[in-house]
C-alpha cells in the first residue's frame, strides 16, 4: 500500500486542491488568517515507519482542536473513565463546535461530548498538575511522547492571538462554570490557558502522522514497543473520532471515508487506519463546518481506493 | 385613593403573604439568600408626595434587575434611542432573563431587549465615563436624583458575593463581546463591575416609590417640578417594562395588572399608575420566572380593584 | 382630529408607500400572492361613526390573522378566562408566528399565546357549536355584529388555496394535539377548517375600522350602545395586541406607536386608539415579520403626530 | 463462541434483567404498553446458521424503529445514494427521535438522518410502488426475503394503534410537507399508513437475527449465497446504526458496546457482529431515550466479554 500511496497521492493532492479553492482559511483567530489557503500536503506512516509523503507536507501548522483527542487520553490516564464521564458526555451534538445550545437546553448542562469545545475544556480541567504551568507540562510532554519524541512546543503568537480573541471559549467556560461542570476551585482564566496553549502546539504532517499511528496501533508506539496510553482509552478516542471527530460533519465524514479522524481549525487533520497506518494532513482552507476542505476530500478519495471503511 | 390604601393595604398584605410562602428566597447570589422569606411590604405614593405604607416596608434591598430601567434611561440620555438600539432590541424573549438562546440562535446576536440580562450588560457599556468608576458615579447620582436625593450607596456585601459567583452573567458578556454588540474597546470585567454595583444598590420601599412617581409623571419629578429625563425616553422605558419588566411572566402580569413595573431577584417591585402613583414593593420571596410572589399577588389585587390597567 | 386625517392620511399614504416597496406580498399561501404590491389604504372612524378615508381603502382583503382577535373573545365568551387559559398562555415568544420551538422545548407545550398560529389553533378548537359547521356559522355571526352588520363571508379562493397549502398550520396542530391540547374528542381537520374559514373572511378597511371601534370602545358598539363584549374580555385581547399582535415585532410597534393592533399576512392592520378611534388598513407587500410595511409605517407617523402611545 | 454464548446467556440475561427493572414499557402507542416488562430473550445466529438462545426469545414483537434500517436499504435500492442523500442528512441530532427543532433551526430543514422519524418518514416517501399497497408490499416482500424467507406480517392492532395516536409523526410529517421534503405529488397521510405498517411488523427474535445476520455479511445471506443488498449501501446502513441507531444514545453505545445496532421502542434491539455474527433481542422495558435497558446490557456485557468494539 505504502507503494501505491507514493505513486498516487501527488495526483490525489492536485485533484483535492480544486476543494481547497472552495473553502476558506480559519478568519477568527488573527494569526490562523495567515495561512496559504491553497496549501494541500499528507504523511502517511506505517507500522514499520515507512512513509509516504505528498504536497505541502512540510507547511507546520498548529494542532487546534486535534489536541483534544491527546488531552481526552491523559485526562483517562489522570481521571479514568468515571472522572471524566462524570464531567462530558458521549453523544455527538448535531449542533456547531462552539455551541451552547443544549448546554442550556439539555439537564444537567454538561458537555454532550469531549470533542466540542466545551467538552475539551472541561477535559482540560481534569488535567493533573499543582499549577497552569505544571498541567501544560504535563500535556506537552505526553504530545511530545506520542510524537514519537519529537520537540513540540506552542506557537506563541498564535496562543497569544488565540487567547486575545477567544471570547466564545471564555463564554463557554464560564457557562460551564455556572454549571458547576468546572468545579469551585477551577479558575477559569487557568484553565483557558492551559487550554489555549494545546490547542497551539506547532506541529508537522509527519509528526502528526507519528501520533495517528500510535492510536492506529491501539496506544502502543510501534517503532519503539513501548505502551504510551492504555488500549481501552484509545479505542473510546477513536470512536469519539467516529462520532464527533470532524465537528458536525462527522456523520458524513463517517459514511464517506469510515476512518476514525480528527480536525482543527488551522486546517490539519489527524486519521488513521487501524493497525496500518497514520495519517497527517494539512490544508488550511476550511468548509463551513470547520474541516480542512481537500483535506477531507484527500482522505475520502484514499479510503474509497483502498477500501478503509471500519463499517 | 390614597385613604383607602391605607385603610385596605394591611389586609391586602397579609392576603398576599400566603403567597409569599409559595414562592423562594433567590439563592444563586449567596447575600440575596439571607433575606426573609416571609416579608412583604409596600409603599405607594403620590405626585403631591403622600404615601401609604404597609407591611414590611422598611426592609432594605438591593435593586438587581430594577436598576435597569435607570440604566436604560441615562444610556438614552447618553447616547441617543438610535445609539442605544444599536446595541439592544425592543423584543420580548419568552425566555428566561438569562438565557443565551436567542444570541446564538437569531442574528446578529444583539439582545433582545434591554431587561434580559444580556441587553442591561450591553445598556450599561453605553454608560459615558472615562473610567469604570466614572460611569458608575454617574449611575449613582442618576439613581439619587431619581430617589428624590436619596443617600443611596451599592451594598458591597452583595455586590462581592454577586461578583464573585455570576459566572452565567460572565458567559453572557463574553458571548456579547464575540457577537461585538460590546465592542473591542470594552473590557468585559470593566462592564461587569459596574453592571455588578448598580444591581447591588441598596434602598427601600419609599425610595423605590419615588422612583416610580417619577416614571409615572414622565420624567418630571411632580414633588420638585424638575425634569430629570426626557419624557419620550420614560415612554420607552415604561413600553418595556409592560413588555418585558417581569421577565418571562410579564405577558401575565400585563394581562392581571396592565401597569408597568420591573423586578429584580431581591424581590423588589417598581410599579406605576401613570400619572397617579409611584410603588415600591419588596417580597423577598420568588416565583419560578423570578419575580416576588406576594409582591405580584399584592399588585394584582390593588390593580384589579382599583381598575389600573392601562388596557 | 377626524378633520386633520381627512387631509393628512393622502400625504402620509404617499410617504408610507415607500415603504410598501420594500416590503413583499405574502407567497405562501398561492391565492394571497396576487394582491397589488404598492397597495395601501386606510379607514379611520370615531365613535360618532364619522370617518376619514384614504388611499386604496376599497381594496377587500382577507382577515388572515386578525381574525384571531375575535374568536379569541368568542371563545372567552364560551368558556370564560380559565377556560381559555387552560389551553394557551399569556406570553410573547420572540419566535416566528409559525414556530413549534417553544411547544417541544418549554413544558407542557401549550401555545405561549392566543395570536400565534399554534395558540390561534387551540383557541379555534373551544369555540362551541355541534359541528365544524355551526362553529363556523356562529364565528361568521359574532365577526358580522362586531363590524356593524357588515355582510361579511369568507373568500372560497382563499380558503381553498389556504386549506391545500397550509402544511405547517397542520403540522402545529398535529402538534397540539399530541401535547393534548387539542383534546382527544377535536379532529384536527376539523378544527382546521374552521381555522382557515375565519382566516379567509373578506373584509374592507371600512369593516376593519368598525371592528377596531368596538374595542376601542369597550365591547360596546358606540354607534348601537349595544354591548357586544364584556369589557374585561377587550381588554385581555388589547394587552395581547400590545405584547403580541404585530407576531415578533411587537415590541418594536409598542414603542414606536404604542397602540393596541393586529396585522394579517393579507396586509391587514386593525389597530384602535382607546376611546377614540378604530382603525383599518390594508397594505399587502410585508416585511420579514409579516406586518405590511406601508401600513406599520402610516400608524407610526399618525400616533406619533397625535401623541396616541398609551405608554 | 456459539458454544461459550450458549453457556453464559442465561446468565447474562438473568443479570440484565435488574437493568430491564429499571425501564419502562412504551406506553405512546397503546398496543405496545401491554408488552411484558421484565421479559428479555435473545438469539444469535453465525454464519453457518448455529443459533443460541435464550430467556424469552420466543415472544413475538413489533419492528418499530429497526424496520427503518431496511426501508433505508431498499430506498437505497430504489433511487441510488444520492437520490436518498437528496432528502435525508448524515448526521446524528443529539436530540430526541421525534424531535423538531433541527427542521426548524437548520436549513434546509432536512432530517438530519434516515434513523430518526423525521428521516424515516422521508425515507418511506422514496420506496417505489404505484399505490401505497404496493409500496407497503414490496417492504414486505424484502423484509421476509431479509428474514431469510420468513412468513412476516404486520400485527393489525399495533397498526391501527399507531395510526391513531400517532399524532406527532403526523406532525412531522406535515412540517417535512411544508419543508419540500416530502414533495407536492406526496400524500402525507398515504406515507404515513406504509410508515405505520413497516413499523408494525411482527418478528421474533431468530428472525431479528436472521436479519442481523444479513447485515454482518455485507448484504449476502451467508446460507443461501444470495446477494440481497449491494455491499456499500450495508455499508451505509451500519455506519448510521453506529452513528444513530440507538436514538440519542448511540454514542454511548458506541463507547460501551462499539458494535452496530438498531433498537425500536418495541424493545426490539437488531446488532451484528461484522462477519460473526447477527443477533435480535426483545426486552420491552424501555430507558429514558427509548432503548431497552435489559437489551443494552445484555450487549455491553456481551462485547465485553468478547471484545466486539469495531473500534
Amino acid at each position: 500500500m505504502m507503494e501505491q500511496l507514493r505513486l498516487q497521492l501527488p495526483d490525489w493532492i492536485e485533484a483535492s486542491r480544486i476543494y481547497a479553492e472552495k473553502g476558506q482559511v480559519a478568519h477568527y483567530i488573527p494569526e490562523l488568517a495567515k495561512a496559504p489557503g491553497d496549501a494541500l500536503g499528507i504523511v502517511a506512516m506505517g507500522p514499520d515507519g515507512e512513509t509516504a509523503t505528498a504536497g505541502d507536507a512540510d507547511l507546520p501548522f498548529t494542532m487546534q482542536s486535534i489536541s483534544k483527542v491527546f488531552t481526552l487520553l491523559l485526562a483517562f490516564m489522570d481521571n479514568g473513565e468515571e472522572g471524566v464521564f462524570a464531567k462530558v458526555g458521549m453523544e455527538p451534538t448535531g449542533d456547531d463546535f462552539n455551541s451552547m445550545l443544549k448546554l442550556e437546553l439539555v439537564e444537567p448542562g454538561k458537555p454532550f461530548n469531549p470533542l466540542i469545545n466545551a467538552g475539551a475544556i472541561a477535559v482540560t480541567s481534569l488535567i493533573h498538575g499543582a499549577t497552569p504551568e505544571a498541567r501544560t507540562g504535563r500535556i506537552m510532554q505526553f504530545l511530545r511522547e506520542a510524537a514519537g519524541g519529537a520537540d513540540l512546543a506552542y506557537n506563541e503568537a498564535v496562543y497569544r492571538s488565540e487567547s486575545a480573541s477567544a471570547h466564545r471559549n471564555r463564554s463557554l467556560a464560564y457557562f460551564l462554570k455556572d454549571n458547576e461542570v468546572l468545579d469551585a476551585a477551577t479558575d477559569v482564566e487557568e484553565v483557558l490557558d492551559v487550554y489555549f496553549k494545546h490547542c497551539a502546539v506547532e506541529i508537522t504532517c509527519a509528526q502528526l502522522a507519528r501520533m495517528a499511528l500510535l492510536l492506529a496501533c491501539g496506544g502502543t508506539d510501534p517503532l519503539t514497543g513501548v505502551q504510551l496510553v492504555p488500549r481501552r482509552y484509545v479505542q473510546i478516542a477513536k470512536t469519539f473520532m467516529i462520532t464527533c471527530g470532524m465537528y458536525n460533519a462527522s456523520g458524513e465524514f463517517a459514511i464517506r471515508a469510515g476512518i476514525p479522524a480528527k480536525s482543527g481549525v488551522s486546517g490539519g487533520i489527524l486519521a488513521l487506519v487501524p493497525g496500518k497506518l497514520g495519517i497527517g494532513i494539512i490544508g488550511p482552507a476550511l468548509g463551513e463546518k470547520g474541516n480542512s476542505t481537500g483535506g477531507v476530500h484527500l482522505l475520502e478519495t484514499m479510503s474509497e481506493t483502498f477500501d478503509w471503511s471500519i463499517f
